[in-house]
């Protein structure tokens, strides 16, 4: 059981290194939300600039509480569904500190038996069009 | 020690679960190759496409050998030194399947005691412009 769990915390380290290396690399913008309490488990540094806060500020906070108008359970069970279904449809969101107008594309995954959304965050071209129409 | 080692099998499997899910949901091209033996031990689908392979034949390949004109004991050296410099330099090299030309950015981190690469890589737009004239 020792050499197991050695070699189990050696290949946990592995795959928490390339985790956080990926996460670092990307230039898409990433948040990791749990299913359970939509609180933000993650994200990556693209992510926080377009919510415009810090990570530290955003790990743990409510996703839904970052955008306008959204409420937390509804908004999980939004993204679970998108997530669940095949369509290729994503969520316009407008962010509560930036009020960039986003779109949101969320996967769901299931981990230590908990469901995980991944979302990646663009800012919604047409959503920018529609303000500079106002502006 | 039972505990310990279910529980270091939950939070592996938590990382696992989270690396893959982000591979997939990046667009950026990515690659990790082993400092070891300059190896792929894993890259995602629009890295593949820049190889012009798929996955399952690229991962274990030697990553030198997917470009033209690179040895592989010195291509990893390269890749290593440019890692490890503040320079925003990054390498432009030509696919041997596909002739792309390719920049690819790479940083080093340590995970189980070995040394590993991820390359991001980018078609250069440079040398396609290049191409196009000489066409």
């Amino acid at each position: 059981a020792q050499i197991a769990l050695e070699r189990g915390y050696e290949e946990r380290r592995e795959f928490d290194a390339r985790y956080r290396m990926l996460l670092a690399t990307t230039r898409d913008a990433v948040v990791f939300v749990a299913g359970s309490d939509g609180r933000i488990k993650d994200l990556n540094a693209p992510a926080a600039d377009l919510l415009g806060a810090g990570r530290d500020e955003l790990v743990g906070a409510a996703f839904a509480q970052e955008f306008k108008d959204r409420r937390r359970g509804e908004f999980v069970d939004n993204l679970l569904s998108l997530a669940m279904s095949d369509s290729l449809d994503d969520l316009v969101v407008q962010a509560r500190r930036t009020r960039n107008k986003l779109r949101i594309q969320p996967s769901m995954f299931r981990a230590a038996g908990e469901r995980i959304l991944i979302c990646r965050l663009d800012a919604d071209a047409e959503g920018q069009a529609v303000d500079d129409r106002l502006a």
